[in-house]
């Protein structure tokens, strides 16, 4: 008999590509159910999800049957299972430990998202700089371009960008910036080994001192941790200079929101723009309060291509977990492990 | 007697550059009339702008004295002028050819304006691509991401950029797009001999239609001159193919904006991205109506970097023309011209 492989949550473009790549390897099967109880229920033995040892995830399904937490994890280990192949470069909604325990390996695609996402960045920081976002709203409302004054509106040229967390993402901000030229810096764990030397690395609890002094504009592509859960908190945001910017793709809960919300209303920060936040779909309405601040709905990864290429990029790492025991893309917490 | 420059419009950078730069050299007068009526009249004879040899124009002086039409010219000829230095690269408020009929020089701020209006256009780009505009007013909305749908969203990379017009600003763009990358072709009366050679030229009237018929986007940076005025009409958008995206950083009056709304209700064009409009600072409400339209209030060059530095660009001009008889950036129509 086949394995049986589970799609928890929607394939928008892959369908056909999902056919054809799992054909003669393992039956595919479309989670459909609509709520957590059904949902654990169906992957009792002898359930409709019994038997399965591979999982496609993607984040929609938590609106159903809510996020992988140790309860899940520990009904889909029941069943077999071994791999969940996550679409998408954050996987925070999954209990990794968890996984640990159970002996289940989480993939995720990080190289997918890089374009999209650093692209959403870019656009973020032309509008924070500029203040297009805020001109777009005056054109509309009537008013032209009044009250902006070009005092408060910069070139990215010629400015510094600070890069907190260099990963794909941060790395490939890094290289479309350096177009205009904008001054790249750093600050990570670790020094990146492929990063091209026009991009400073700034080391250790020093170097981020230098680095937030630096900085004209920090953007946030860090993953969402326990460790780094309010990084980007009072302490941090008071040592960016006067005037400065913050943008942020990466999630929400990185950054303390009061703390960002107190720098926007005396000043300290001249604007934010922000693709996440810590209550996605909600967003604090305190936000809306200023005229500097640009926000979109988590957009990095909304484009057809992207979208696309993620899902194919999951699903091939199910399928290699089932072709040759191993996929690629495990996340960082989970390489090596005895499983 | 020093001779004595007409400051036209607000400096708002550069003052103290201003006096050191014609320090010894001229006498700067700045224009302080209300209304057309009193500046004609302070031109004549014994009036307070007598025997000026040069001018500094912001286009912000028309908002008091009108555009540099050709009665203005005659008035500023009969003083003894000789140089208009316009701060911009559009120069379409002034009539050149009558400054050509009255033996006066324009020059303008080409090189200035470049990298601030490319990062407009390169704004436009992403925001109607990825949907982000709407995006953000769906998010201040309260309804987060929908009704929008990645599947209308597009990455730039790998998506096909036609640039009509390739002077400096177009030439901007391109090498920031070149980041991504996208591919680039251009169409101009004649080849761009500095263009680098990923930049394919469309040459003649089959090169135009071939270049309509590959672009993903057509971002418009052709100067508004009577010949270019309407160009991007019914036949143009038509030759574009269904679901492409216009961008518009140059002069409204390009454009055909009948034209493009229609061709944006019937949904031929996917999206429109848009800074400059045909009857500034008005906007046809008709463009309010469109979810993927992004309307900046002519924001292309409006940063402190880019004002000091077309301001002192201008200003360099006239001085240039006082210190040796002629300055840089002489626009084309008067290039060579005897005057």
């Amino acid at each position: 008999m086949a394995p049986r492989v589970l799609i928890c949550g929607d394939l928008v473009w892959a369908h056909q590509e999902c056919a054809q790549m799992f054909e003669g390897i393992g039956e595919v099967i479309v989670m459909d159910s609509t709520d957590r109880k059904s949902f654990l229920a169906d992957l009792k033995p002898n359930g409709k999800y019994s038997g399965i040892v591979g999982c496609y995830r993607h984040n929609i399904s938590a609106d159903k049957i809510g996020i992988f937490d140790r309860e899940i994890i520990q009904h889909l280990s029941s069943t077999g299972l071994k791999w969940i192949a996550h679409n998408g470069a954050g996987y925070d909604q999954i209990d990794v430990i968890a996984c640990k325990d159970f002996g289940i390996v989480v993939s995720n695609t990080p190289g997918a998202v890089d374009d999209a996402t650093a692209t959403t960045a870019l656009y973020l920081l032309i509008s924070t700089l500029r203040q297009f976002s805020w001109a777009e709203r005056s054109a509309r409302s009537g008013t032209w371009k009044n009250p902006l004054s070009s005092r408060n509106a910069h070139d990215l040229t010629g400015h510094t960008l600070a890069i907190l967390g260099l990963g794909g993402i941060g790395l490939r901000l890094a290289y479309l910036v350096h177009a205009f030229p904008m001054r790249v810096i750093y600050h990570n764990r670790n020094r990146v080994q492929d990063a091209p030397d026009w991009i400073e690395f700034y080391e250790g609890k020093d170097g981020l001192d230098r680095l937030l002094k630096e900085a004209d504009v920090l953007s946030v592509h860090v993953p969402l941790r326990d460790d780094t859960e309010g990084m980007v908190g009072e302490e941090m945001i008071r040592k960016l200079r006067k005037g400065a910017v913050i943008i942020n793709t990466a999630r929400g809960k990185v950054i303390d929101e009061e703390a960002l919300i107190r720098a926007l209303e005396d000043g300290h920060l001249a604007a934010a723009g922000l693709d996440v936040y810590p209550s996605e779909p909600s967003i604090n309405p305190k936000l809306l309060t200023f005229n500097n601040v640009t926000l979109l709905p988590h957009m990095g990864t909304e484009t057809r291509d992207s979208q696309k290429k993620m899902e194919i990029r999951a699903l091939a790492n199910l399928r290699d977990y089932l072709v040759k025991g191993i996929g690629s893309d495990v996340v960082p917490e989970l390489r090596g492990a005895k499983l």
